[in-house]
């Protein structure tokens, strides 16, 4: 499938979605749309991803595309009105348009009517299924291997060490999928359910549905954790996850150095131990797991040796193998999680 | 106000919503609708609460009532259709009406048109505001004292126990205000977020807007918890609760005898040291707060004397006083708890 992704003024620091999916989708990504970089390329910007031209709009692709992808949220998650031309001018030329935001472009007259005129998709990855309901506690019942990726914080990379795990299984040989939960993992995979959207209630059953769906079709599941289980405003989400999902195993992600809360600066993030211990006693009541690996963030780090150092550490202070899946791949840690 | 309880069939036994504004609520309660008692008293079924006749349907109450509450809720919350001929008659004679049900009257169209012709309110007690959204971790900046119900299962008491707190602390002349987060404690309260219902990501935040809308209004506040820390479906309504509301303080409410997770039978509780732990552990990084106080419910002992042994138990295992607060009073821990 031949995407664009829209990023407006955000690539690629603040265009993370749009970021996910150049590294980690099987789209072919045949142009970004940022007015502010305009004739730039991809890899101007951005290292390790295929290269793709940097255009102001959909009036300036060279070639039609199957989807126009938004691939950056504001706070709130909102839809920007300076889009609107490029997300009509996608529908106008037959292109499905694929959006994570809170504002669902199915229920924008605008869009919702001209998508019927064309026959095009408008796919609102935040929408919930409406037939999503309460768990019922079968997920530890499927033959796959469940590995949960849990954290000390939000944006610690859960998502794109699931991904990694995922993909270094496969090329192992193994029969591995990737569990996604939020907007960009469901990009990615072209499936899930938006956990973090769904009613209090059905965030369980939400997580199991798609355990239930998957866990007899594969040897592994690796399943995008999200928050951390002492975050002042998503531990919902979390422990929603690890009782959903019910993990053999847990791959603790954090970002290296940091001490407090991203964004709720008052709150100090806790020991890596203490990470370590909530997670496996939260856990064990309803199905035992233990973290098998670490997964740290070094992109704040210059060198690799410092950052090899800092991989260390965290390895000790955990109790478990480590790597930076990015950096050193997640190859490394493999054979403790399989 | 006036109100009419519909219990069709289900009086008082599987009726817990209509027992508990009974119990608890302001409500003048003039007539209980249950077609299978009708000509019986309320008393006939069910003491310690006042007295009204139970009867067929709202064509035979004996005076015109200010609102019909559904009192009952089946599996799943539908709207059952045997009821509509009560709904219908109480609209058209000019009472509002109260339902915690899935299904929202407010949206049934008949329901709609005849409220708007008789200028009277639908509400809908678990439909969720649509301003709510993420925590901001402020909870614990309140100046009141608050007090949460946690539990090793759902329907355990934590909402009797937080009224019953409630009116034990009012009673001694403290400012106390209760905190309801579910339907039958948002019909009591008149007031309150349906928190099992609102956005998996605005689980903290929608407690968190009712503990800063009340925290500087009152001394205490007690706020109802739900589920249980381990419950394989619910968890993550309890975890966003005891983040949400950061309590200062933890009563951990149980029911004699239980050793498996109600619905949930393949779980086994853990044991009561276990929550007592993972309550608090879980608290501390965030505010940290201990378990000062247990509840027991010991209604399905006998003998108030093996009620008292249970609850004596109890209190050895958590290492708190105890009581059971319908069976022997809020009063007996107050002490520990204010």
């Amino acid at each position: 499938m031949r995407v664009a992704l829209l990023a407006h003024e955000k690539f690629p620091d603040d265009a993370k979605t749009a970021v996910g999916v150049l590294r980690y989708a099987d789209y072919d990504v045949t142009a970004v749309l940022d007015r502010d970089l305009a004739g730039d390329r991809v890899n101007d910007h951005l290292e390790g991803v295929p290269d793709a031209p940097i255009v102001a709009g959909m009036d300036d692709l060279d070639e039609p595309v199957d989807a126009l992808l938004i691939g950056i949220a504001p706070i709130g998650g909102g839809f920007d009105d300076s889009w609107r031309p490029d997300v009509r001018a996608a529908i106008e030329s037959g292109a499905d348009v694929i959006a994570g935001l809170h504002y669902f472009l199915s229920e924008d007259d605008e869009f919702a009517s001209l998508a019927a005129e064309n026959g095009v998709d408008l796919w609102d990855v935040r929408k919930p299924d409406a037939d999503l309901t309460v768990a019922q506690g079968v997920s530890g019942d499927v033959a796959a291997d469940v590995v949960l990726t849990v954290g000390t914080d939000c944006s610690t990379g859960k998502m794109t060490a699931s991904v990694e795990m995922t993909d270094a299984a496969t090329d192992r040989g193994e029969d591995a999928a990737f569990v996604p939960t939020g907007q960009t993992g469901i990009m990615i995979a072209n499936w899930g359910h938006p956990i973090d959207r769904v009613i209090s209630d059905f965030t369980a059953g939400a997580v199991e549905d798609m355990i239930v769906e998957k866990g007899d079709e594969h040897d592994y599941l690796f399943v995008e954790g999200q928050g951390a289980i002492t975050h002042p405003a998503y531990s919902a989400v979390t422990l929603g996850i690890l009782h959903g999902s019910m993990p053999d195993k847990l791959v603790l992600t954090h970002n290296a150095g940091q001490e407090v809360v991203h964004g709720y600066e008052d709150f100090e993030l806790a020991d890596l131990e203490t990470y370590v211990d909530l997670y496996e006693d939260l856990a064990a009541p309803v199905h035992e797991a233990e973290v098998v690996a670490g997964m740290l963030n070094t992109s704040a780090i210059e060198s690799d040796e410092a950052a090899r150092e800092a991989v260390e550490t965290y390895s000790d202070a955990i109790g478990a193998p480590a790597t930076d899946p990015v950096r050193f791949g997640a190859e490394e840690i493999l054979d403790a999680v399989l």
